[in-house]
């Protein structure tokens, strides 16, 4: 028996945010296969667990137009690129991201971890921060697609609802609960 | 300011896994745009956190052609279709997948969390399970496109891979965050 191999990789449909590929894939037992590979543009971005001082978390309530349904999140958004035309830190997205969903930011915003969001088929990632002690410094700043309301809510809730399944975004649940297992916690 | 509504959505690509749709949306100030939807064919799967006697994790290592890389990842797959024509019960695929990628089994899973990969552009999903006291019951009985090793690893060195970001797979963070939180462990 051989090894899984990928053999060509060729583009296939140019999407707005993401590219969707053809890649040819050698199985272990020698035969060829055509398997999908979605390219996101932007590789991926940051994401934040906003903590009050008052042990809440900071959470943003919008609609997803992709899955229909409105998702109570953390707040998250993509990398931009810098003058230098290279993507900026994650950690400077996840600042900013902060500031302009909620109006809020924070001392102390630190790695928790990283997600690669369907490694079987994506490339996109979205790496993890938290922001201590966040404190109020204006109003939000939406773009135009944004619709965003802001809402405080007790840890135990959130863990209520993973436990349940009710909170099923991947990059909420990761943040929560590597937050729970840190030693900020 | 209006809302963030879906318009419209059609099929723009088919792919072997996923379809890419175009989706018509109105931004909250009445401007419309089109943006990229990632329909996951099989909608989702589940995912199996094992838990051997000793308290170690029984993980898989195999080489995803998508990101280039060889990943050590929880045990998961994709549901399949039962003789009804109907997806059958994620728990049954987690049980099913921990017995083909391992040759183990348990005589008990239970549910501990579900992630939505990417609520903005894709609908796929994860259900994640426990599986305490895992037991061999025979060898690996993998497909055609598996190459995989089974690598019992401390849940100390996983978590270290997770909060230093060199464990990125969402569905292997999710996964041990959410059984480390659990009052099994």
């Amino acid at each position: 028996m051989g090894e899984l191999r990928r053999l060509d990789r060729r583009l296939a449909f140019q999407g707005e945010i993401v590219d969707l590929y053809k890649d040819t894939v050698e199985l272990p037992d020698g035969k060829i296969e055509e398997w999908d590979y979605v390219h996101h543009k932007k590789g991926g971005g940051a994401c934040v667990v906003p903590v009050l001082p008052d042990g809440r978390i900071l959470m943003i309530r919008q609609y997803r137009p992709a899955i229909g349904e409105c998702c109570l999140e953390l707040p998250a958004g993509c990398r931009d690129i810098t003058d230098d035309g290279e993507y900026e830190d994650t950690a400077v997205t996840a600042r900013r991201e902060l500031q302009e969903e909620t109006g809020y930011t924070s001392d102390s915003i630190t790695f928790l971890c990283k997600i690669r969001t369907a490694i079987a088929w994506c490339n996109e990632f979205t790496d993890i921060y938290l922001a201590r002690d966040v404190y109020r410094t204006g109003e939000q700043s939406l773009d135009e697609a944004e619709d965003i309301r802001v809402t405080p809510v007790h840890m135990e809730d959130i863990l209520h609802d993973i436990r349940s399944g009710l909170q099923q975004d991947a990059k909420t649940v990761a943040g929560i609960l590597a937050y729970l297992s840190s030693s900020d916690q």
